[in-house]
């Protein structure tokens, strides 16, 4: 029971208990048979109570692997069920779960080249890539292969001259530049870090923000932007943001201009952060609009894509994410629309000399006469000391299904909302809020009051049998539908309409 | 390739794709041959680029899996290998890394209820089941159920009186109790959350400070203290902390007593850091004294006990933990002395009470109504929104060993730091730093300079022959092996000892 994952016997050792962990995943669903399971929160916490027992008895129980996997997957709600639709909570692609099974097996840590040396090369390597996806024109300047893409703007790049900095100092940073990670070493272009997620992203580009700008550094957002933007403002100690409203569900440049000429401040004191994709409506903001803004009143820009931003490996719909190139930092998250496990959160930034003001010296991990002779420094590439690979599963996801294969599961997902969207449309018991842009779709009984949305999605959880979202527009409560699962089919659309009109009084 | 890993296909999805990653992970042990890969930085990152290629490739290629698991073997510091012993980089459990897969493979994310059901139930139980372990007070005082344990001090709680509090209000965290998850209705008593590890385990101590008594709150630690707590005073605008000497590797109570004495504020607007478990040392700064030090003071005791705290499970070794349930918050981190995948950290709080300072609204996770009807709010559970349940297989590993058969683990690595540090003392050519308290030992070839240990410690990475620390104690350059291999030998201890030997220039 004390067995390894890794080392000489770990495949042999491994390979029965991952039978027992695939047994009991399916014992679990079947005995949940639906989305989710029934009852609602006492029953489920009461089953899993029962399953656990004793947190730690005095002496093991070899079951338990059966027992706790099997009670997770009968009290889950499992996204790869197509009536499982609420939130941005991806099924995971098997080939990426499986990968991260490797993560688990070596458990490297990223905090220093002797925890990880092929997971920090192959980080480098692909954040270096995903960044070049964002930002084609920053990569072709120094040399990384980047696909050919279409700028939005044509010439001159027009944010090419950022303001002028004012490096604060404090705690422990040194604010120089390390070495970069090997396949890294050109100076400028872009990069990424990869994070926990689109909060943890969103954060560290508030946190840039902040080191380049000062401490007064104030966040200007939509109403329609992701709340973790506010909570970021918060754990850093910036100023109270600034909200912009957004009436149609994406931020108002009218309104955005007039925040930015009545706010007082140098230039760069402000940190415009807009939207690709917003969580209760898959809208996009009017990036090109915006950059132009910030780029007249001098303020930065951070682009929170943690949605949208998959629509980068679809031909189809990248052209939605136009200008996202121009901003200073772009969140991304493929634990959305990249069909990840949690974790896959990315922040990419167009300069990567930036991420000098996170650089953090700790000598049992980044001494300086070992950072001479060559061995890598990492700490600055985190907030984090010891952090998993997350970045493997990405790896093995982008070249198992390469471009053209993520751009149809992108493009399947948002096929399924226009189909959902025409669904409503023609129903009469139904009201559409808009057609969809992503994949997520808004939707109410007609005439409903908000009390009986609510009871609704409330009753379906419930009773097991969906799992929808929630979203307030228009002042009024919406029915939410996020698609992200690539293989429901129509059967299962009409199926979910029909199952909200069962569970709507009339 | 665009198979889920869950829904009813994904079991038989599975299987051949986690062969191909056991067949990989195998493959890729053997090329590699040892410890690590030989050849440095250099070497390693050409093998990861070349086993890599194109990042995105137009098309997709079904052989990625195990050519990138494979390269990620090749390229490992396996810390399973005996002579992987510099860090607090655990060899993980076979039965912890197969129950993480169910993680990956379910994708349940811990920001609401509708996610993760059973996952936020799991969750609520073992945390709270967790902190009775550290706090067996406070649990005894709510009913939980914990494991009778003799008391640091006799008679009533020296600390149950806390100072004044001034809660703080910023952003958007509500600053109002919200319902507990299910499983955890209790007023008062303890709780533990979450983390991504140790660094944002200190970073919630922090900020737990900080909301509940100002942002002019003044960090005091030890001049051994982990590198990260410096990084999260920086990181949340606290003031520039304080350094307490440390001359002798743990925090010197006397000259803690006059930085009390001698720092300006209010009761509470001191936060001191205690280690249990120093990164370079593995030592345990005098908990009795420094909590009576802060209770006369009237200051907040964090303990760092990261490493350390995994003593808890040792009936032979726990003694040394006294004094850590005085302290206000825990740090733990179970991918140490827990021998769990990243990531698997922990904070302990003394007052759940103290949480609702983290409470934090997005009304599509935790509307009004929603949590008015029962469902559990959880967003004020972490700093993350997204989040994956890390606790599965920490609930895994503590059921299927049990308090004997992990207090077994950590008995065994401290015998071994204690046989490696008896083989180092009758060595004639190597001095020894001290006896070791966990299960870290210095060392050094005798009458080496500095630059020559950090030679002999580069040669054996680069040569992929050894992964040993390196830490400054004393005002010079040890050697450090921090030994969290269970299945670890004598025989490896004295083969670690003659590479070195072999290593040093004479």
């Amino acid at each position: 029971m004390s067995s390894l994952a890794s080392g000489p016997h770990g495949p042999d050792t491994l390979r029965p208990l991952l039978d027992t962990v695939l047994d009991a995943l399916r014992a679990g669903a079947e005995a949940r048979g639906g989305p989710l399971p029934a009852g609602g929160p006492g029953p489920v916490a009461a089953r899993v109570r029962a399953a656990l027992g004793e947190v730690l008895p005095p002496h093991g129980d070899a079951t338990a692997l059966h027992t706790l996997v099997r009670a997770l997957a009968e009290g889950a709600a499992d996204p790869a069920d197509p009536l499982c639709a609420a939130h941005l909570h991806c099924p995971p692609l098997a080939v990426a779960a499986a990968a991260d099974l490797a993560a688990s097996v070596l458990n490297p840590s990223l905090d220093s080249w002797d925890q990880a040396p092929a997971a920090s090369a192959l980080e480098a390597l692909v954040t270096e890539a995903l960044a070049a996806e964002v930002y084609p024109q920053a990569a072709a300047r120094t040399g990384t292969q980047a696909r050919a893409q279409p700028r939005t703007q044509a010439g001159a790049d027009p944010d090419a001259d950022p303001h002028g900095r004012t490096p604060t100092t404090g705690g422990t940073p040194t604010g120089t530049t390390a070495p970069s990670p090997p396949g890294t070493e050109r100076p400028g272009g872009s990069d990424a870090l990869v994070t926990t997620g689109g909060t943890e992203s969103n954060q560290l580009a508030l946190l840039l923000a902040r080191e380049l700008h000062g401490g007064g550094v104030r966040l200007v957002c939509g109403a329609n932007a992701h709340h973790s933007l506010h909570r970021a403002a918060w754990l850093l100690g910036l100023p109270e943001p600034v909200t912009v409203p957004a009436p149609a569900g994406t931020m108002d440049p009218v309104a955005l201009d007039e925040a930015l000429t009545r706010l007082p401040g140098p230039r760069g004191s402000l940190l415009v952060a807009a939207t690709a994709g917003t969580t209760d409506a898959g809208l996009v903001d009017p990036l090109p609009g915006i950059a132009d803004l910030c780029r007249a009143h001098g303020a930065r820009l951070h682009i929170d894509a943690a949605y949208g931003g998959g629509l980068l490996f679809s031909d189809r719909h990248r052209a939605r994410l136009t200008g996202l190139d121009r901003a200073h930092t772009v969140t991304l998250d493929l634990h959305k629309l990249g069909w990840q496990p949690v974790a896959a959160g990315l922040l990419a930034v167009r300069d990567r000399d930036e991420l000098a003001v996170l650089d953090h010296r700790a000598d049992y991990l980044n001494a300086d006469d070992d950072t001479e002779a060559g061995l890598p420094d990492l700490l600055g590439r985190s907030l984090r000391t010891t952090r998993r690979p997350d970045i493997l599963k990405i790896a093995v996801t982008l070249r198992t299904l390469g471009r053209s294969g993520l751009g149809a599961l992108v493009d399947q997902v948002c096929a399924h909302a226009d189909e959902f969207a025409r669904l409503v449309r023609r129903h009469p018991r139904f009201e559409l809020h808009d057609r969809p842009t992503l994949s997520t779709v808004l939707f109410r009984p007609a005439g409903a009051t908000d009390d009986t949305v609510a009871a609704v999605r409330r009753t379906l959880l419930t009773e097991g049998r969906a799992v929808l979202g929630r979203a307030r527009l228009d002042d009024r409560l919406w029915l939410k539908v996020t698609l992200l699962n690539p293989h429901t089919g129509p059967g299962d659309l009409a199926a979910l309409l029909d199952l909200v009109e069962g569970h709507t009084p009339r």
